[in-house]
């Protein structure tokens, strides 16, 4: 054994207690029914993957944030054919910035002889695995569910961890626009069901921007194009149109932009521009149908309580999405970024030798969701329920006479505890009220002769003696 | 993007396919519920800790298994301080038994320089550093469940894998015996709730195996006495009397525990064998006390269908336990090792700094219990239940006429899904029989002019058209 240590976990991730942990089981399990009820069906893949499998496919950004496992076994490595790069002293004391693309090479070449399998980035990359491996199994259109950590070596910082979950709902192999109007439903069932009421679910579509791209004559800018109209919300119009033409845009494209930046109104009225504006690119107008076949069945189907809203500026995940792009915002006034996204990708299994599968998915930001719920205080009281009743332990022949009953209440379903000590009552008392135990029940001598329980009720103090049937009902 | 790969998942891990995870999810639930009926609260860890908390805690081997993580940021180093070891080279093609002390010390140098992180092996040790380190939070005796996965670079080979789940519950900080009389209940409780029937809990005493070895002079020899004993199921009696021999057991110690050997019978019947052979051990005799103090609670409170058996023979863990020894053996008939194990240690927390803080506890062995729910065919039929209904795509019309049926039949809670293309209908309803979905919904040009939907029982392929509320009310 070590000498004591002061314990202490990696910077980014996180204990839960108790009430933590209750906590999000109930955005976890109200999530999932609904899932159910849309038919997705769930899956989990393991925590680490092949290293082949998640390397190059977030970028180099993303390679660089994923957390690698050192091989186990034999020491460092599972089989004796690494050879060490002979400047490896040097280039370890270098900087990334510093290496050359060959020494990265090198050291790259080093890191996978000592490492072959790395933590889950995402849930999206290891679906698109699952698929194509499982292809023979699975039946298309597959619609599946994931809730599972994931991890990335991001500099820590208020809400962003190490270790998070992600909460994914997806189907492959269609590419039915229905998907797309049932997801926002699914959004808007899940907030509705969590009682949270008033978001907004913003819609675009990748073909639009395309279209808008083309019509100002900046197809190949189209990601500058995006990245800066994405910003508009945040840097005002003058600071997006001085981006664009910093990265080249002319100034005649900027001003055909002109009516986007004054977009306003319901869906049919920015519709109505945008069909202005994109009169002439093909795909625009695609993306316009797209847009209004979604937002004509939405209308018709009412949604409960979230709200559908076209926003052009919308733009995550850009080099990803094919079609639609979604994004949920919380309700107003409350300070908080996206807390779900989504959209449709058309080639995501083809990096693993499945071409031509449309999927469209959406997630849910877990962490950003328990935040909202707690800041409007949402979580109902009932699912950080622990114990209802504790009994008080007066010595050996009380207590089994206590854990005969506390036998008995448990079979009818009361979580129900036996103090295990025959310690001072204070205590037993100090203990039922810090856990937020309502009741207790006493039997001390008198009782246990009488075969009574006197029952406790914290709050108010009362006390009333009881036969076991009747201690039963009441605690019911 | 790279180039097309064959995908494939490390070995000893698994993907999960949508039946497992149901079937896993049941196993875990039930066991979840009857946590919480005992007063058990959860609680849970990231999934990796700084290495210092994990190493040195499992012995040399376990040292070995454990999974570290490299360094992320500046690519191998988070802090560029590590000096390479000069003849890391050389070290490095040797295999682990050929280094010298002075080698693996350097090596393990390299490695903590390189990785200051390593996955969870346990949920003990864990549970440990979050105990000490939440001590000035935590309610004592603190009653904490504990289910998440844990990971091991063991050869992974039928049954055993390299990422697996753990679920144990516990109690720190009484040393009440009345904990282990509940913790047999809560094994009968939760078997009983999965209609397990049949198990037998086998319990044994620390105490009782020192009270031996002090008895037949073998003291010193606890360990080699004990691991002897344990084979007695396996090799038989003079296997391990002659493996006693070879470990320099006397062969009048030998002989004094001829009574060991044909114990037999009930509780009562082994526990006065016992206090003959032990009489002169006070230790000895504590253990029997516990025993059976621990055997009459029990009896008087009756378990549901499992059967607590003395096994003098037991010692899993014995450098760990110090009272009780909890083993669950599967009913009898189904071939499979232990499915649950526990017992009490005085001193786990001392580790991080908080001495005498005595614990005790029991796991559940899930991937276990769930190949014998398997083999005996116990898991509810209703548990991988999916989709109840899927409505038959026959074109955009008729298909947003479905999707306000279906989002009806959803708000009452019934799992539905519309087909999202138009396909042809073969292939319809080869998905509706691959997913198990007992029935299907035709809406064509007839049903839509007259509001009526026809509602096909899959088995019987019996059809009637039926009104919406009263397709409703037939699929509640």
């Amino acid at each position: 054994m070590n000498m004591a240590q002061k314990p202490s976990i990696p910077k980014g991730t996180r204990d839960f207690n108790a009430e933590a942990v209750a906590k999000r089981s109930y955005i976890i399990e109200t999530t999932k029914e609904q899932f159910q009820l849309y038919g997705f069906q769930p899956i989990e893949t393991p925590s680490f993957e092949n290293s082949e499998t998640l390397m190059g496919k977030y970028g180099d950004e993303g390679d660089r944030l994923i957390f690698k496992i050192l091989n186990s076994g034999n020491f460092l490595f599972e089989k004796n054919t690494i050879e060490l790069p002979e400047s490896l002293n040097t280039l370890m004391l270098k900087s990334l910035d510093e290496l050359s693309i060959s020494e990265k090479i090198e050291l790259n070449k080093f890191t996978d002889g000592i490492s072959g399998k790395a933590l889950r980035y995402d849930l999206t990359v290891p679906f698109a695995r699952y698929v194509v491996q499982h292809q023979n199994d699975i039946v298309f259109p597959f619609k599946r569910y994931q809730i599972q950590p994931v991890w990335r070596a991001d500099r820590p910082q208020k809400g962003r961890f190490r270790e998070f979950y992600q909460c994914d709902a997806d189907v492959v192999g269609s590419k039915s626009l229905f998907q797309e109007v049932e997801f926002v439903q699914l959004y808007d069932a899940v907030f509705n069901a969590l009682k949270l009421d008033g978001v907004t679910i913003k819609i675009n579509n990748r073909k639009i921007l395309s279209g808008i791209a083309e019509v100002i004559g900046a197809q190949d800018k189209l990601i500058d194009f995006t990245v800066a109209l994405d910003k508009l919300d945040k840097i005002g119009e003058e600071k997006v149109k001085e981006e664009m033409r910093s990265k080249g845009i002319s100034e005649e494209g900027i001003s055909k932009l002109q009516p986007l930046f004054s977009l306003k109104g319901d869906f049919g009225n920015q519709v109505k521009s945008l069909k202005s504006i994109l009169s002439v690119s093909e795909i625009g107008l695609e993306g316009i149908k797209e847009l209004e076949f979604i937002n004509t069945a939405i209308s018709n189907l009412k949604l409960k309580t979230a709200t559908l809203q076209l926003d052009v500026t919308l733009a995550r995940g850009l080099n990803y999405y094919t079609g639609a792009i979604f994004e949920v915002s919380a309700p107003e006034g409350v300070k908080m970024g996206s807390i779900g996204g989504g959209g449709r990708y058309d080639d995501l299994t083809s990096i693993f030798g499945k071409p031509d599968t449309s999927g469209v998915g959406i997630s849910f930001g877990l962490d950003r969701i328990y935040l909202v719920l707690e800041e409007l205080g949402l979580f109902p009281n009932t699912i950080t329920d622990a114990t209802k009743v504790l009994f008080i332990n007066f010595g050996e022949k009380e207590a089994l006479a206590c854990l005969e009953a506390v036998t008995q209440l448990r079979q009818k379903g009361i979580k129900a505890e036996l103090y295990p000590d025959a310690a001072k009552m204070k205590k037993q008392m100090t203990y039922a009220n810090r856990r937020n135990i309502p009741y207790v029940v006493l039997v001390g001598k008198e009782e246990l002769e009488s075969k009574m329980f006197t029952l406790k009720t914290m709050e108010t103090g009362t006390q009333e003696k009881l036969k076991l049937q009747d201690l039963l009902q009441a605690l019911l």
